[in-house]
């Protein structure tokens, strides 16, 4: 039924950061070869079942791009309008962008690095505005104003900047009758999937969003979800979620 | 001089159908193998060379737009922002489209075939409305009037669309000083130069764009060329100049 949903949110495919296990927040990391696949497996699938688009929304972000751009191949669909921003990007994880999650848990302990990762309110440490990790010394962000860019991110942070971009970018189109495509990051998607879907902080701590796998909404007249599932074979998908709950495990 | 541009322009990388020496135009036919190879080459040697662009322009082409990303993709550039554009799409070759080159010249003598590929204002045969050839039965032009669309163009067709979107959405960023990629094709391109070079109707009859080659502009201050160049090796770039003239003659 390709008519039957109006929004479709797609976490990108695997990084090279993913892959060695690394927090990478507004790092820019390219797809590794797994990635590459998952995103045209997902363009493929999308096609095979019918799925089309009036535009899409991606972050500044390489992953989440390419992820795009492989789908859209996949789905001849290169030809729609993209727009890209910045309140789509990942989390910011701050002074532990670069850090593998596995000395990070050896260092600060599981139930901090868990805390970190999952509480919905707890930022990382902050970098300063002098660090390479702050965005204001990136050339992709010199026309954004510094004091918007942030220093590290909680997931509560990451909301207050992606439901307003939603709301003011999105909902109009959306409301206009357009089918949007959005290609973005785990925590980016989580903050608009907790709003979507009306969970609490103690939900969306438990949610991880599989990479590659395209989840269709249907909204309500209020723009909340009225149907939303995942579009793909439950057992790959089930594996997928694992796999990113896995990540703090040790090898 | 990474700062002493203003403007670089690029045509498309080889596609299956220049491959197979297919008159195209607006059908879509993605890159072949080459193609890709160019694209990339094009945007490694922009990369090495310090090319920075602040917005880039495409058509609704899959060759042009995969072009154009490649070359991003090559130059850590993703992240610009990119707008497709009908206005930029390559000249509407009627009802040759589909026709390979050679018969065509068979059917028709070298004389006609050169005059439509060549001649200024001489229109191919043209298609009608309910021809599959008429972009008002492609989903991409959907929002584009009938009236607007092409059944066939010749190049003096193809400068009436491109300069007034050039002047209405391009010069205004140039003018504020913002760096432009547009990649595009063969003959919405031979409109721009013909324009931006003051070159008259024989002397544009007897320019081929070779494929992947940026070719870079600065501007005066009534956006007319100073100064151009292609940026590449030049007996390569001879090389593909000649492989273009030589489409229409049989192996």
């Amino acid at each position: 039924m390709p008519n039957a949903y109006d929004l479709v949110i797609i976490r990108h495919g695997q990084s090279e950061a993913n892959k060695l296990n690394i927090f990478t927040g507004w790092r820019d990391s390219p797809l590794s070869e797994v990635g590459i696949a998952e995103a045209r497996a997902a363009g493929k699938l999308m096609r095979k079942d019918g799925f089309a688009f009036d535009i899409a929304f991606t972050s500044l972000q390489s992953r989440a791009i390419k992820t795009l751009w492989l789908a859209l191949e996949e789905m001849d669909q290169m030809w729609i309008p993209v727009t890209k921003d910045w309140h789509l990007n990942e989390r910011h994880y701050g002074a532990l962008q670069g850090k593998d999650k596995v000395q990070a848990v050896e260092k600060f302990g599981e139930a901090q690095v868990h805390q970190w990762r999952r509480g919905y309110a707890t930022q990382p440490p902050l970098v300063e505005r002098n660090d390479p990790d702050f965005p204001g010394n990136d050339v992709r962000y010199r026309n954004v104003p510094a004091g918007e860019l942030p220093r590290g991110e909680s997931l509560k942070d990451v909301s207050a900047r992606v439901l307003p971009y939603w709301e003011r970018e999105i909902v109009p189109l959306l409301r206009a009758k357009k089918k949007v495509l959005i290609a973005a990051h785990g925590n980016s998607l989580r903050a608009l999937l907790k709003h979507l879907e009306g969970l609490s902080e103690p939900e969306i701590e438990g949610i991880n969003l599989p990479t590659g796998v395209p989840k269709v909404y249907k909204l309500n007249d209020r723009m909340l979800s009225a149907e939303t599932h995942f579009h793909g074979d439950p057992e790959e998908i089930k594996a997928r979620i694992q796999s990113v709950a896995h990540q703090t495990k040790k090898a």
